[in-house]
């Protein structure tokens, strides 16, 4: 298990690093929107991105302390099953990092940040499958606790109908995700407030 | 203090109730979603505020507990503290349901659903005045204990630069930020990606 909290935090120090560049991304953006929704939807994403790293802010330093203190890790010990649920919160927390970054690719596709928010994507998509691992072992090894309310996506959860789902965040086949710049995957339609209308 | 409590869970149940209505309406625009982005968009939207539903599902009845038992209300309770920062994430909750719901006044604008988009938008804007007086309170009582990282949104942050928030959300004059539908503050302008690229 000592393995399982040190591979998490590399995840969370990467993804940390992650939302600086994916909110300076976003920034310009924000400062020169061109009308209140433009402005508010970019805001909006960058809020939350925020509000996660004021999350990991909190978190690692609280996982440092587990990582160094092994003994500490039990079944009674409060304050580690409050991490536990913490991480299984910052494994949502990723999945949601990935659709932003999805979002982004078709607001941002044609311009400098394609690539970065590609790398970003994919690195975001390789953690996300390797802490889905690390909480089922740990869940298995603490008896279910690692699994606060709200870690689990609609994409996962099984009482959801499939048409409410997105397919490619909904399987485990690592390779099938990977994105590339400019690839074909990418749809030729333009989304408009016009579409989202009707 | 009393009081403050039954408040909370007079201001979960309304806005429980409300993403209920809220996911019935983003459905539809999910399952019959023209295109990719479209469809990542309403979709991203309806999981995060099924995981905000996930986690006031579990929220309600411990704070029922609370309410029931003052006793239980101390600063050296840890379940109680515990409980505290989670009512104060529940903060940046109704702030990002507003931004949701604002962000869904866009793009329903003209359709059946603003006049109830818009009975919500109101009703958690006056739910998330009273539950930063709320927690407010509650922070003098327990020394800062009501302030979980990520309970504070961009739009309220010192630190942060003021281009960066919106005007809206930044003040507390809670007649200021009453919208009906059809008024003259929605822009003109459409929002298309092709503006998003400039």
């Amino acid at each position: 298990m000592s393995n399982s909290f040190i591979e998490l935090n590399e995840i969370f120090l990467r993804t940390r690093e992650n939302i600086h560049d994916f909110m300076a991304i976003l920034t310009p953006r924000i400062e020169n929107a061109q009308d209140d929704h433009e402005r508010l939807y970019y805001h909006h994403i960058y809020e939350e991105e925020e509000q996660r790293l004021d999350r990991l802010n909190a978190l690692i330093p609280k996982l440092d302390y587990f990582n160094d203190n092994d003994n500490a890790r039990t079944a009674d010990n409060f304050e580690f099953i409050h991490i536990l649920q913490d991480i299984s919160l910052e494994k949502f927390g990723l999945h949601n990092f990935l659709e932003h970054l999805d979002l982004a690719l078709f607001t941002f596709k044609d311009t400098e940040h394609a690539e970065n928010l590609t790398r970003m994507r994919n690195s975001t998509d390789t953690d996300y499958q390797a802490i889905k691992v690390i909480l089922s072992d740990l869940n298995d090894t603490f008896d279910g606790a690692a699994s606060a309310p709200g870690s689990v996506p609609t994409d996962e959860k099984e009482d959801v109908n499939q048409h409410l789902k997105i397919d490619k965040y909904t399987t485990n086949d690592d390779q099938q995700q990977k994105y590339v710049v400019n690839d074909s995957d990418k749809p030729a339609k333009q989304l408009t407030v016009g579409s989202l209308k009707k």
